[in-house]
């Protein structure tokens, strides 16, 4: 008996009817498919945002699971389709639009197939052009996830130093300074993730309940500056106040408690949003 | 083992309890359902659109697959309550308020029976009054996806012209111009779906890359007149530019390439937003 | 066989990664759970609503279902994390700060246990401290449904009386007037739902078709006064009259007929919105 679950990810919404389509279409294939959601609410043609929030999930799923991601600006043109396997076992198809970035960065790619999408697709479909999620990834991935296409057979071997990669910021330490970017929110609760990680963090040597110094710039703008604590979690900060934290990434991580940040100091994501943490003075009352 | 899905439709929301209350009245009936979702987030009421989004989903489904779907503004009134089989050997169960026009109309009805609402419910919801989609529709569709009752057990016979129809204009050429409505948007990305069938649209004889007149009004406004490419999908056009294309449903559509049409020009859908369609003058730059 | 369901709830939203994670590690521990949501869409941090809409939804769901309520603005403080059973055989999980105040004031609970953060957790997620619906909710809850842990194994007997509650206020009636509060909304529809029961109500003896005088207040502020019909569905009123009806959880509440009440009012819910329902004097028209 197969198991291996099909997760969909798109960023198409659930207002309408296309990811139903797309559920349709893996039933038709085989009717005793898992089926489950990543989201359907990554900002419109965000492929940087549909590469982390794989990143953020895909580690989690049982080996094999089967990962369809629709983030899709390039429908139509000559963009590829691809299967990628992780060396953690997990399958993602998907355009070739850089969708695959972070995985590959820090799960490992170990193989990657091209699709053709004018013969592997939902049959009679080809008077479609502009919902490949339907006609080709929904069913690419559940032949595959219902064992009826194994990962080999979607296509020829795709080298992986031609997979469509986003350029990604490294964060580093210069002296005291950690320089990182902030790559992402927490949707509902408006805490900004960076892309520093807590090992470089830890070189800081900044205890729980010390200070931290955050700078955000936005571009040549400064966007805030002020000396936060760094709690183990919510609870260490009062309700209110602004803390640094580490989060469920194992990546630093800057939040109101019960407020949102990203709203308060109306703060975005990407590379021209960057961030600058480095031990506070020791504050003396007298 | 059945493996007849069922398929949630509503214009609740999800975010209260409701739609979880319809899930679990499904389980209770067969813990071994596969229950799977349409959307829930049709606007409040509006039945044109439920009915809309059932032709776009409906036929990728597996045969025998039962769509509950409860847009009810009439809950509680003498309205019926119907359960209907497609040509397509679909099964929707509804409230008989014009929910299944679209069906109707392109895939053909070839039964319908009258459900008894006070006899064929959920037991003990007898006191309640305004929740039909939990102690009817859900109760019902899980009854026949799990095999436990029977489409034709559902009730007497009702007959096909006696079921509620929403008026739908056709789409049509006089002379060089083809008139028709636009029908409903692509909901996060403001695409306009018009009523046009590709086929009737072909008659206009204008090959990819050539340009359309695109005249769209409302009421006795012209709301928007313009000269668009007629593209085979996205990637054809420049990201910004408008154009005119064929929709997963193969019907005419208008778009911004990574824009919102709907929202730059405040389009609305329904019987007083029409649209006219003609093959472009050439221009010719001297 | 297994079959007992697993059904997920809190104020993450699904605009990325977080519920997914949860299924991804429910799914890891057992790849034929049956796991669906309540919702995702709790106000933040809004622990009365998620009891509310636990007692909204449970009872609907078969006896052995596993509920994993994730509300938790005490994320890492010493709030505890509990699993507890009801009367009626439903099983929930969760931090305890008051989100088992609705199930146990109507539903009953017969037993609670502590569940042993730091022991009860997903494998080496110990470095993580802000993600507990993940590293402990989810795991538990997936551990429980599937069958792998019994709910008494959990962990050591909790006294209910020690369970956290919220305060709950009771209707009561005084002469010919019912007090009440306004205890949550029917989100998409806007409609008031108050904790006032049918059974109190029916001390008026008002019957259908007659008018109730509803005031409303908000702390020391008249917000409303008016005479309602009381109303056995939304089909008794006209379109956009105002009305009284009894919920389905057979409490009173108030609507507009295809608007919204809390919208057309700005009426909002909790201890400081109260609402009084009386016989309305009769209307002589001359």
């Amino acid at each position: 008996m197969n198991t291996a679950s099909l997760v969909f990810q798109t960023d198409f919404g659930t207002g309408d009817g296309a990811v139903s389509a797309m559920y349709g279409v893996a039933n038709s294939i085989d009717p005793t498919l898992r089926i489950f959601d990543l989201t359907h609410d990554i900002p419109q043609y965000n492929v940087w945002e549909a590469s982390y929030r794989l990143i953020q999930t895909v580690q989690f799923w049982p080996a094999g699971t089967v990962f369809v991601s629709v983030v899709d600006p390039g429908v139509g043109s000559d963009r590829k389709s691809v299967a990628v396997k992780t060396k953690t076992g997990h399958i993602i198809i998907t355009p070739d639009n850089g969708t695959v970035t972070h995985v590959h960065r820090w799960l490992g790619i170990t193989e990657a197939h091209l699709i053709n999408e004018m013969k592997t697709r939902l049959p009679h479909s080809e008077r479609s052009h502009t919902f490949h999620g339907r006609d080709v990834y929904a069913y690419v991935g559940a032949k595959i996830a219902s064992g009826q296409l194994s990962f080999e057979q979607t296509g020829p071997v795709h080298p992986q130093e031609d997979l469509v990669m986003l350029p990604v910021a490294k964060a580093f330490r210069e002296k005291d300074t950690i320089h990182g970017q902030i790559d992402v929110l927490d949707v509902r609760f408006g805490s900004l993730w960076t892309n520093v990680p807590l090992d470089l963090f830890a070189e800081l040597d900044i205890p729980y309940g010390q200070r931290v110094e955050v700078e955000i710039r936005n571009d040549t703008r400064a966007v805030y500056q002020n000396f936060l604590v760094y709690a183990r979690s919510f609870a260490d900060a009062n309700v209110g106040e602004s803390l640094v934290y580490v989060n469920s990434l194992h990546n630093m991580a800057v939040a109101i408690n019960q407020g949102s940040f990203a709203h308060a100091y109306n703060i975005g994501t990407g590379s021209t949003w960057k961030i600058q943490l480095r031990k506070a003075p020791k504050l003396v009352y007298e």
